[in-house]
């Protein structure tokens, strides 16, 4: 077990000595405990073999320079500058958040970016300035649409975070897909199937073989199938696609660079790295600040009440479960998976750093 | 079958008839014959009836006068004074177009509403000004959260509208549960069962029982189950009920009021109405407008050459079966169902005016 302090302090000096700036790796350093906190790991530690491969391989720009490259009062376009994703991300979302002070709301289009740890975190920098937050990025193409068997989005996740008056935050953080592509992974190490509806073949037929992106399959649009309503998953995922890559200028769809080292960017590519698409709204542009979060928390207390199936878990808020996990985390503190440390213990001889088992 | 132009020039006449001003009883004609153009015949002309019984009611106000409420440049809250939805979402979304022209985006919250018939409409609004068009509403309860049997939200839809260059704009316009009330209303009355994953009864189980709302059932939200993802539904289902009713102060979630005659309100009420939540946003806050209609061409291109799965539909882009169907309107025209001539005609006698079966 290891406590979120050590690991932020390690992932720190991690990215400090491979050669970012103070605050960037302060910032990814953040983003990446803030994810093992909440219990995603699959965007936690496991991810910095791969952050530092992708450096390795010519792919990220330690030294960006984030730049607007185009705005109006109440938007922006931001050029992320070969950047790891979580150092492009976080600036995105505090313009969106200054311009949202000014004008009501904030909007900003990111591409030339990577990829940017949990869309959660970026959503809820704007709690604390009393706005609504709205992350979202495409990815790696692994969805196929409805009806295709070709692989031509991502997850693509949508993060929207809520403030409340005397409760926690509504935070929902979601992959437009019914499984992330890390599930998936880990059913596979088990020697797991899966669920129908979740991923397909290289055919495009129904598949329980979680290792089915390997051989040339899909993960399926949330809905799963067209009777399910798998073309609104394919909307909603297409949506996370044109916001953050048609809007920057970012690469979309297919041409989305792997964010891996072992593949290689398309040959043909249509933008800039990947792109990502913030929004910050002022609650008092809407109501009053006070009106607002009473009726936030009245909202809570009564999906609180909300009366649950036999046999099945107590109805959650989104957010809840996040919130658990970070309360056991801070208190029993952060498990890794074997492989992970080894590789971060090796990753940490390279670099001359430590790291403790 | 009928011309769309008869059925809109017939619409018209019965909401003047009624007591709309001219403009609002086109607004609602324009709505409602496009629905039936796009083939959405539940949000067409078999409303009328219910419309039409919810001013019987005393529940709708003819003569409506939407007032912004609160406001910055980029933001407004609009009060509907009761209107029919049509007429409140048109003059909502008109707000947001007029927002963005100054501010580059433009979004606003409504209270005090009802069914506004089909979302895309007021999306789709948006594209003549080269901007982008997102419409959202909260609906009846008859939505069960995951692991809940309570009906605690609406099938609560979401469109949005991209422009394009010179190909026709990317229209998505869905609800966030993966089948409608009224494709259950429809299996109900031809006595077939649905498939699992759509509905559950009145103890949260699975059922195939269309008429299971009736019984105290609910719909499942986009995903089904656990498994499949609904809690991403439920996120998803949720943020379009805080985005259309706590930003603007309508009622949230099972407050909602039904849009049926035959049901009252609930007696506690926590805010005004039905609410909605418009977008609009300009293309080029973000890039050079030529630019980004070329490259949504090539994010189209893109898509129209996904592989089909042997076997399957041609893969579609969202807005594509809408389209065919508008042809279809255009050329063969609308064919109405029996009852829903027959709800017209006894409507058409009762105000005095023709209806031609």
């Amino acid at each position: 077990m290891y406590s979120a302090d050590y690991l932020r302090n390690f992932t720190y000096r991690f990215f400090r000595k491979l050669g970012c700036p103070e605050t960037d790796a302060s910032t990814i350093a953040d983003i990446l405990v803030a994810a093992e906190r909440r219990g995603i790991s699959s965007h936690g530690m496991i991810r910095i073999k791969n952050y530092y491969l992708l450096y390795e391989k010519g792919r990220i720009n330690l030294r960006p320079e984030i730049k607007t490259e185009r705005e109006t009062p109440g938007t922006a376009v931001v050029d992320g500058d070969s950047a790891y994703g979580m150092v492009a991300g976080k600036k995105s979302m505090q313009i969106a958040i200054e311009k949202a002070k000014n004008a009501g709301t904030g909007w900003v289009a990111t591409k030339n970016s990577s990829h940017f740890g949990i869309a959660g975190y970026y959503s809820m920098m704007a709690l604390e300035e009393d706005m609504i937050g709205i992350a979202m990025t495409n990815a790696n193409p692994l969805v196929a649409p409805t009806f295709s068997k070709s692989r031509m989005l991502g997850t693509n996740p949508i993060a929207v975070a809520v403030p409340a008056g005397k409760y926690p935050p509504y935070v929902a953080d979601f992959a437009t897909t019914p499984i992330a592509r890390g599930k998936l992974t880990i059913k596979g190490k088990q020697g797991e199937s899966v669920e129908k509806g979740l991923v397909q073949d290289a055919d495009g037929q129904p598949s329980t073989n979680p290792d089915v992106i390997k051989e040339g399959g899909a993960i399926l649009p949330l809905g799963g199938d067209r009777v399910h309503g798998s073309h609104k998953g394919y909307c909603l995922n297409s949506i996370v696609d044109i916001f953050s890559a048609v809007f920057s200028g970012a690469n979309f769809g297919p041409f989305v660079p792997p964010q891996v080292p072992f593949l290689s960017p398309p040959k043909e590519q249509v933008g800039q790295g990947l792109g990502h698409f913030f929004g910050a709204m002022r609650i008092d542009a809407f109501q009053e600040k006070e009106e607002f979060k009473n009726k936030m928390d009245q909202w809570i207390e009564t999906f609180r009440e909300a009366e649950s199936i036999e046999g099945e878990p107590e109805v959650m808020l989104p957010g809840d479960p996040e919130r658990a996990k970070e309360e056991e985390s801070d208190r029993y503190g952060i498990e890794l998976l074997d492989s992970v440390e080894k590789d971060l213990s090796d990753l940490a001889d390279k670099l001359g750093i430590d790291f403790e088992i």
